[in-house]
Order: structure tokens, then C-alpha cells, then sequence
């Protein structure tokens, strides 16, 4: 006689467990917010990259990121510590004003609408403040909506990237 | 009876052997180029600063960039190799694009509208092809006419630059 294995008891999906959200330290979920950041910024890339070329360059961008100053994720989790969204953020001197800075490299949820991206960019400026920091820098893409939802949020253009192909 | 010490042969100003520069390796000259940059760089930030702290940010904020990836410098000399001006490009790993970049950290002459600005990007632009880079990156800050100077020299706006303070 078989016996049936026990199923597993099925947890509510993330996107009803999302609307109970949290907010923690992220350095235990850095695989998964690496591997969800190199799936969104695909997105973002112009220049035609194959699969594998683009995974290279993108750990090696990561590497050269992690490689000058203090880093620090946070993470928001749902009621069963599943992956929400992410951000990342990293002081150091500032290379206009020569001031302490943190610079958010990234931020990131799986549900956009529902204030996740909110919180963790508070939490973020919270830690900045408290390391000392004089301002908060990040870049935003011109094609990237978000622009206007970090104007909303007290931020303002204060300088351009300027790109030339090769 | 007093011997009359020699005169030094005098050298004609910067101002009119500027005309005939020449660009050469700039690795010898870096005491000359941060001297120059800083002094420079004073006028765009926002923040107060008291000198002090404006040197000591500044040295740390060139450590941190040289923390990372493969520096070059290019000087603009005259007949008598006396620093006219520079450039400081860096190739590293584009973070949006995820392709070997080589950002320009700084491009600055003693004398500006005679040309040594230009013949300086090109050389960075050639070096940085040489050395693999598929495009060259470069930050401009919002009150700087340098905008102009570089979209007549084929670089486009790529992304902005938020900011926020604490």
C-alpha cells in the first residue's frame, strides 16, 4: 500500500500577504535581491547584450559598486519573511560637495502602487541621517517614470548624465 | 666684493605658450592636477564648508574614486612641460548599461575657449576605445555651461541626478 505523502500546507500568495508588509535588515536576502535586480534592469539596458555576457558584466558592475564605501540593504518581507522589494543604499564622500552622502543605488518591490517603495526609501534616509549623512543622491534613468515619484518625495535634479557611444 | 647672483632665464607667461600645447601622459603631473581641481572644484558646491573640512572631504572623495576600476590622466603641457590642463578618465562597468564605460571624472583648462579641452576629450575618448569601452559616461552639473559644450561634441542626456537633504 502507498502512502500518500503529506502536501506541504499552501501559504497565501505574495501578492495577498504583500498588503501586511515589513521592514527589515536585508543583508540575509542578498541573493534574492540580486537576482531580482538583474531581472528588472534588464530592462534598462540599451546596448544589445547576450545572456551570458550580461550576467558577467552585471556581477562585475555589482562587485566594483560593493568595493568603495558602507553598504546597507533593507528588505520588506511579508508575514512568512518572503521578498517584497529591496533597497540599497551607500555612504560616502560626495564627489561635488565633499560631504558625506548616500547614494541609493537601487529600489525595488514586486508590487509598485502599494507604498512598499515608500518605506524603504524612509528607512534608507533614516539609516543615511543617522551614519551622518549631509544629503541623499541617486540617478534616474530619462525613460524611467519614477522621476516624478522621487519629486513627490523632496527631491530635485541637481545635475545630468551625459552619455556618448564609443 | 659681492658676486652678483644670476638671474633665472625668464620664462614667457602661461597665457602666451598656451597656444602651442601638446598632451602627454598626465601620471607625473597628478599633484599638479588635484592641486588644480580643487581649487576648481570649490565654486560648485552647494553645502557650507570651512576650508579645512573642504580639504579633507576632497582627499577622501579622490581615494574613494580611485578605490575602483583603471585610472588614466592626460596633461595639456606647453613648450616648457608646464601643466595647462587635464583630463581624468576612469573605465569601469557601466551600471545601467552593463558594458565596459569609461567615465570622465574631470576635464579642466587653465585657459579655456583655445581648443585644449577638446583635444583633451579626444584623447580620452581614443584611449578609452583603445582599452574596450563601448561609451563614455560623464556627470554635469545643472548650473555648468560645460552642457553645452558637450552636446556640440556628440554626447546626449542619458539619465538626471536626484537629490535630497537630511
Amino acid at each position: 500500500m502507498l502512502l500518500r505523502k503529506k502536501k506541504p500546507a499552501e501559504l497565501p500568495s505574495l501578492e495577498e500577504t504583500a498588503e501586511d508588509f515589513t521592514i527589515t535588515d536585508g543583508e540575509k536576502y542578498v541573493d534574492e535581491i540580486f537576482e531580482s535586480d538583474m531581472k528588472i534592469s534588464r530592462s534598462f539596458v540599451h546596448p544589445h547584450l547576450d545572456e551570458e555576457e550580461y550576467e558577467e558584466n552585471y556581477a562585475r558592475a555589482i562587485k566594483e559598486l560593493l568595493a568603495t564605501g558602507e553598504h546597507k540593504f533593507f528588505v520588506a518581507i511579508d508575514g512568512y519573511n518572503r521578498y517584497l522589494g529591496h533597497v540599497w543604499v551607500c555612504l560616502r564622500t560626495d564627489t561635488v560637495d565633499f560631504v558625506p552622502v548616500a547614494y541609493i543605488f537601487d529600489i525595488e518591490t514586486l508590487f509598485p502602487g502599494r507604498g512598499i517603495g515608500s518605506v524603504l526609501l524612509e528607512r534608507a534616509e533614516g539609516w543615511a541621517r543617522e551614519k551622518g549623512a549631509r544629503k541623499v543622491s541617486l540617478r534616474v534613468e530619462l525613460d524611467n517614470p519614477a522621476l516624478e515619484w522621487y519629486k513627490r518625495r523632496s527631491y530635485h535634479e541637481r545635475a545630468i548624465v551625459l552619455e556618448k557611444e564609443l
